[in-house]
């Protein structure tokens, strides 16, 4: 018996997807850059030959990955530029990949800790006197008592990310941001649950101290120890005084 | 002289962003989970109050960052469901990110040397026999003389996304993933430069295969010593044999 031809349906992906594809192409090859315009919509529209929803969606998409950015105060035809790196775009990302993913706390900890301990042992090495003096200056912030909770918390998320600039690697630097602001929300209720929050807040500041202290001496084990203990103390006790 | 008052031009968010925020929330917030479905676009624009288009550009907003998917072989009418976990996504977002703020392959190698040797150590902790027979596998597959280049780069791929796996921390394999997609267009040039890349590949296979036997033995620091020492190496040979 000779087989029959078989059929299966053409699995063709959305146009807005080959749009998103392309521009993705330009960036990568290196012909787009940061700050740049994208040519608008309706010259997309004849370029690419196709339609001009196709083409909106896929601006979209990469709007929402921080990819593009609509010029300010203008309608959507006045034009799309490259935007900056995109740190907000991989914290919301990963924010809802946590939560999507059932990650747990404790594996959010355990890659923030590794990343930590190496921005802060390669941040008393390669740390200049301004590092040094933002470091201290946001210690010295986070000292006012009369701060605000969620100002206590973006201070000290600043304090984390600015030890990881301090290393000299920007996607160390971007990559702790994406993973403080995934926590964001745990760290809140924590510290709601808190009598006194001010009392760990105390605390957690006596330990940035110790950091910087171990980063101005260029002693990079310490540093990473230092700020290893500091985090996953923090969790294991859920933040308790 | 009375100060005049001064006006200024209100900065109101376009309508389609405040529409992502709305379904971010719902996931962040555990009531919509990975495999629901969500609201006909019909069902959400009479809900939110917002017209079809704006519904239609934020769902795709969603789609580009892989948090939801079209229901194959359905109109846009048909519904979206919640994706699940995004590496993929993630990996688009961060090879994107790392273009455009031309990040350094050597900052990329530091954050891959430092999540790679935290995976290898939890690993020869954490391993069960599934893992040791499963990476096995993938070293015995990349052995095959017949293989292409492209098929060993994603059997090598394979198999350092493995061990993280095996580490228990899911969040760690996923970063993983989304950083080997980044270089990925690297690996394969470097390979090409290679006149005679079947021999790197074998040198990279034995060191692969010592990675395997010190998990084995649950020797966490060795494991961890030789996949960091081996990712350092190719990089800074630039992958000569």
């Amino acid at each position: 018996m000779e087989a029959l031809p078989t059929w299966e349906p053409v699995r063709r992906p959305p146009t807005h997807k080959l749009v998103l594809a392309q521009v993705e192409e330009q960036i990568l090859a290196g012909r787009l850059k940061v700050g740049q315009r994208l040519p608008s919509e309706r010259h997309l529209v004849t370029a690419l030959g196709v339609s001009r929803t196709s083409v909106r969606e896929a601006l979209r998409g990469l709007e929402a990955m921080g990819i593009i950015e609509a010029r300010v105060g203008s309608g959507p035809d006045a034009g799309w530029t490259v935007a900056g790196r995109s740190p907000e775009a991989m914290g919301t990302l990963l924010r809802l990949h946590v939560a999507l993913a059932e990650v747990s706390l404790s594996d959010l900890v355990e890659v923030r800790v590794q990343l930590e301990r190496q921005a802060a042992e390669a941040a008393a090495i390669r740390r200049t006197d301004d590092d040094l003096r933002e470091l201290r200056a946001l210690v010295e912030a986070t000292r006012d008592p009369r701060i605000s909770q969620g100002e206590f918390n973006e201070l000290d998320t600043e304090f984390h990310v600015r030890i990881a600039a301090a290393s000299g690697n920007t996607l160390a630097a971007d990559l702790m941001q994406a993973l403080r602001a995934a926590v964001k929300g745990w760290m809140i209720s924590a510290f709601d649950r808190i009598s006194d929050w001010r009392a760990v807040a105390d605390r957690l500041l006596a330990e940035h101290e110790q950091v910087v202290d171990a980063i101005e001496r260029r002693d990079g084990a310490r540093a990473g120890e230092l700020v290893a203990g500091h985090i996953t103390e923090f969790y294991e006790g859920r933040g308790r005084a």
